[in-house]
């Protein structure tokens, strides 16, 4: 059911109170503008040491916005009032690396030794650079980030390990630049490309058909520049196989208190 | 006469002592490391309110270190024990926009109406991405840095006009991200490249040919990355012909008390 009004001017506080009452279970994008949205990961404490030192080995793909303790259902770096439990619009469960289904609350299967990992995520930057006068081309288009596999290798911890996914957005060369520079200091949001111009060297074949999202709009004189993506840490978890994870559906985010503002220089 | 032994650990006033002393007329390049070096132009004081104002406006070809009072042999900003009369190794006389000859000391052309501008050089930038271990290519070849004429015009001041010259390093992709982090930090010094990727959107028709300096050494998969030049300004004062100017000669620079280390953020 999505029968509340929501808008970019709703609060954070809005949006989850309207998601928790189940009045809300579409994607969060352009929500609570200005605030930072998360990606979530939930696992058994068993697995929590090993998938903290993953994401801290690899910090461009997998930024660590919070980590909680085990059954705290509370990111307490993120805000106050916000419980994991209900105030994502839609969740994804997996079972021995499978999805196994989708539903808007996971109260009903909730552990006590549940760890949540919030990820940084790049609707932050991208709405630095818009307001830096940046054409976002996928988001001027309406269209979702094209995404790829690398063949670059991400730093295993445990069972968790992996190729870097990267997102593309095409920018011309000065404002390449520009992106370059705005997003340096963003570095809990994925922070600065990883690579800009040759797509091969990331054992890219073909810019015009991503892995996932949408082909990109691509223009004469563009340069290519590549981010560490979210969806790494995603794969990686896929690939471990663990008996139960929990994850957000895509695009459906957890809404934070946090000011994108305030993700500047680390 | 070159007899002095000057070295990369030189301090700047042991340098700038041999060739007050006229016991050092080389090139500078290397010595005192950790220092700033600066380009020079002296003007009759008829045309520094319009050279400044070029200056600023065209930051990024012509950064301002220090401007002196007219008359002053001094650049405060620099350093207190200079003496601009003496203290470059090599300078050059214009005459009427055409070179008339190049001298180790300027004492006896000295005016009391000379303003003297000292404007920020590539070797601060470079010494710093060497320090964080990148490759600028042309010194590790022994050559020096590839330049090129633009088709991009300046913003004119009264007779100063003309169009920008850059410098070109090439690197591969994830050190030319880095090497615009660096940079972007030491807007004093020509700051961020003004261009990457794409030479023929600048009006450069073939990387081989430089119209200055020494032809690049290319590597596959290189980009490359193009800095404004403080050649810049010294086409624009040739262009705008005025009766009598002084400036250092090439590589020849005002060694300053200033760390490179100062140069950064602003």
């Amino acid at each position: 059911m999505t029968s509340a009004r929501l808008t970019p001017s709703s609060s954070p506080d809005e949006v989850r109170q309207a998601i928790r009452r189940g009045d809300w279970s579409h994607h969060t994008s352009g929500l609570a503008a200005g605030f930072a949205q998360a990606n979530l990961v939930i696992l058994p404490a068993q697995y929590a040491d090993d998938f903290m030192r993953f994401c801290l080995m690899n910090p461009k793909p997998c930024p660590l916005l919070d980590v909680t303790r085990p059954g705290d259902p509370v990111p307490h770096a993120l805000g106050e009032d916000i419980d994991l439990r209900h105030d994502l619009p839609r969740y994804r469960l997996y079972r021995d690396g499978a999805l196994a289904g989708e539903c808007t609350d996971i109260a009903e299967y909730w552990q006590e030794d549940f760890v949540s990992f919030s990820i940084g995520c790049s609707f932050s930057f991208e709405e630095a650079l818009i307001s830096d006068g940046l054409d976002v081309r996928h988001l001027s288009h309406g269209r979702n980030v094209p995404m790829y596999r690398t063949h670059r290798s991400l730093t295993p911890s445990g069972v968790f390990r992996g190729e870097l996914v990267v997102s593309m957005r095409p920018f011309q060369a000065e404002h390449a630049i520009r992106a370059i520079q705005i997003t340096t200091d963003m570095p809990r949001v994925h922070g600065a490309p990883i690579h800009i111009g040759h797509p091969e060297l990331l054992g890219i074949k073909d810019l015009a058909t991503p892995d996932f999202g949408e082909p990109p709009v691509l223009h004469d004189d563009d340069l290519p520049v590549f981010w560490a993506c979210g969806v790494t840490p995603q794969l990686a978890i896929e690939q471990a196989r663990l008996p139960f994870v929990i994850t957000h559906s895509p695009g459906h985010m957890l809404i934070t208190d946090l000011p994108n503002q305030r993700l500047k220089f680390g």
